[in-house]
């Protein structure tokens, strides 16, 4: 999302190639700011307004552009001039740029790093995506256990440039082995004699590098941390993940499983930086799958219809079975919509245990039957008025049907996300639109099942 | 939701009153996981677990409990025994507490707390539910800008114990307005003897206090901040917004997004936390509307097969139609709630500026068109074949009703949510099954108008 206001203006100053208000316009704005702005100009006149801003602030502006921009960014730039820019950006947002571009163009590129950075880089980019060490930084500050609070505090100091929070503070053995922590905060306040071994907190609480990214963020919202560590097996420090990506995480998370829900193969962009062609696509392969659903629907009433009609030529018994096809249709889906959609946001800010699952069946079971009650009573007081003037036992039957669909759409909603958990997959993968479609073709069966059961078989 | 694990020992503590081992349970624990176990517990036994250890821990691990049961703790308890605890809280949490009880109860808990946190109380319970002004903290950190860094790490110190946060410090004038800002990392690296008016950042950001809690986190999202100051309309400093309240809210707002999308009233607390009933309450208005409107569809189809009925009797050229009913009702709804999910993600992500109003809606028009000719050649070919057996003319109505619900549930599903934005409501009102059954009602109408205009009229 870009903030075109600024846009007129920078094109005047870009066309006059007046440096000295470019820079000014990149060092007054907050680099956040400048970025949305850049987001809107082609790539050479985002360069020509770097340009005029020292180092630091390109990657200060740089590192809060989308990531495709980036991309496009690195890509029409001579090689020989991005070494100071990939050289400064932090681990985890470079790592993110070169995990986005082809293996050809990052090869390229490698050579260009220093050989501490580029170890670094190849590390980072070993990690599984959307693992913790697929998002943490390697930029901590850590300290040894056995230095006074004022050799720590001068340390930090030099320590501070380079590095992504010193607030705080993790301790550290020869072999780099987490021992403790301590925070800035808790630093200044200490008396500056105190050796660290004496005040710092033991037993901290970290992940390990391989764990989801989506448990780190349910572990710091858990915690309020400001930042986890992540180690590896042998509880070695190897990163750090801070609040920021945390936020950007968590909204992300929240995109995926609204995408899945509402039957979208999620974005890996916003919805306005992705190519028109590649929504379509998410889109196309779940609504064509769920055409073929509603198709099996059809086959299934193709299949009671024939029955019917057979019988329809002699009594006419069956012809009000239509009009209430789309309240059994639609109960369904909504009730399973209501359940998924609950089930899948608890199951998204934590884990459950498996007493709350059974807990939460239990639930799903009781609250279905009630709106179940209740949706059939709508459908028998309507089915059964002046309006459509059934009989009583096809008042019956259409109150019955829409009475068990929703105990049944309930139950599935409620269940399959808990049973796509507990096989490791995405519980949000069971969209909205595909319970529906499901429990249409449940609806419709018992929906005739009922009828020829209550109202008498089609052989009139 | 609670941690089972560790309860059956605390139970043991709890019958022996093993004080010793209560009190290094809640000391050694950290106050997040403390919490979470006594979540299972009932109030006199959590008094009786936070008797033992002291108030600053007693509120570190009250403030980490869910809401529901920090009202339960507080209503069971002898108000003379609250005074401490409401003191120590921080501000804001405090306010969430108060704001959930009852009127009366809090007019009997107030006087016991001091004068000066009273009036902080009744400013903070004065704000709008979800504003800034209801989520931040007014224990914030500030300076003046005319002392130098040495007396401001001084001053720090003695602030430090009851601030939320000392890592970002506002520059105040006597009267306290917002001047500038400084972080704790760049005190640290400035000289001793520079002035804060020297280093301290100018033109800071910061939010109303009357703006929305979702704009608050956006503003966060955006800068990456670690806090945000809160001002009033002189641009008075009145309190911070911190990023763990940020992550909260960012879940809060996913939440009621998604239960909204699940035509679900959004939960105050947490699924598990929510008394059933309440749950069925907030599903069961949205089923039975939805049913209403399921009726309407309903209505229409009555209108239509009585036109076809009298037909068919002599001809009985529409009994094809009924088949694709599934398809046509499942497609709209599956494709307004593409756009919907999509749409709606989207805005709780940012402001769209009307231009990018305009281009989304271009963009869902030939998504739309494209998303509607593959469902309609889906509904050709499977009507045409010789699965269902339809003459050429019935199937064109088949793909040309659903390519046209497609593109209508296209546009509903993309237009509602910004237009409901615009009016000033909540874009996710537009749920997933309420578009379904909206596109539902026009899907019969069109499907029906179509097969008149090309298969014939029902005069026959």
């Amino acid at each position: 999302m870009y903030n075109p206001l600024l846009l007129p203006d920078l094109r005047v100053m870009l066309a006059e190639n007046d440096q000295q208000a470019l820079a000014e316009f990149s060092r007054v704005l907050h680099p956040a700011v400048t970025a949305e702005v850049l987001e809107g100009l082609d790539s050479a006149e985002v360069w020509q307004i770097l340009a005029n801003c020292d180092l630091e602030r390109q990657v200060e502006i740089f590192e809060f552009m989308s990531l495709p921009k980036q991309v496009e960014l690195v890509e029409t730039r001579d090689r020989k001039l991005l070494s100071g820019l990939l050289e400064e950006m932090s681990p985890d947002d470079r790592a993110d740029l070169l995990a986005r571009m082809d293996q050809d163009k990052v090869e390229e590129l490698l050579p260009l790093i220093a050989q501490a950075e580029r170890s670094d880089i190849r590390k980072l980019l070993s990690y599984p995506e959307d693992s913790a060490g697929s998002i943490m930084t390697t930029e901590y500050a850590s300290l040894p256990e056995e230095i006074s609070v004022r050799d720590a505090l001068d340390r930090l100091r030099s320590q501070a440039p380079n590095r992504e929070t010193i607030y705080y503070v993790y301790i550290l053995d020869d072999d780099r082995r987490l021992h403790g922590f301590i925070s800035l905060r808790e630093l200044i306040l200490a008396k500056p004699d105190a050796k660290l071994a004496s005040i710092m907190q033991r037993g901290v609480l970290s992940v390990r590098v391989d764990q989801d990214q989506e448990f780190v963020a349910q572990e710091m919202a858990r915690y309020d941390f400001l930042a986890i560590p992540v180690v590896d097996n042998q509880n070695h420090l190897v990163g750090i993940v801070t609040y920021d990506d945390i936020l950007d995480i968590v909204q992300e998370e929240a995109t995926e499983d609204a995408h899945l829900l509402g039957a979208v193969s999620p974005l890996e962009d916003g919805y306005l930086e992705t190519p028109l062609i590649t929504i379509a696509w998410k889109r196309g392969i779940w609504i064509l799958f769920l055409s073929v659903m509603a198709l099996f629907t059809a086959g299934v009433l193709n299949y009671f219809e024939e029955l019917v009609n057979k019988a329809a030529e002699i009594t006419g018994q069956y012809t009000w079975m239509v009009l209430f096809l789309p309240l059994v249709l639609a109960s369904g889906g909504n009730a399973g919509a209501q359940s998924a959609t609950l089930v899948i946001r608890t199951l998204a800010l934590g884990e459950l245990t498996r007493k709350q699952n059974i807990s939460l069946a239990k639930r799903e079971l009781v609250i279905g039957t009630m709106l179940g009650f209740c949706v059939g009573m709508v459908g028998f007081v309507a089915a059964y008025s002046s309006l459509f003037g059934l009989e009583i036992m096809e008042a019956v039957t259409v109150a019955g049907t829409a009475f068990l669909i929703v105990v049944v759409g309930t139950t599935c909603g409620a269940m399959f996300p808990v049973m796509f958990k507990s096989l490791g997959m995405d519980p949000a993968l069971m969209s909205t639109p595909l319970i529906a479609a499901l429990v249409d073709v449940l609806g419709v069966y018992i929906y005739y099942n009922m009828a020829f059961f209550l109202v008498g078989p089609p052989s009139g």
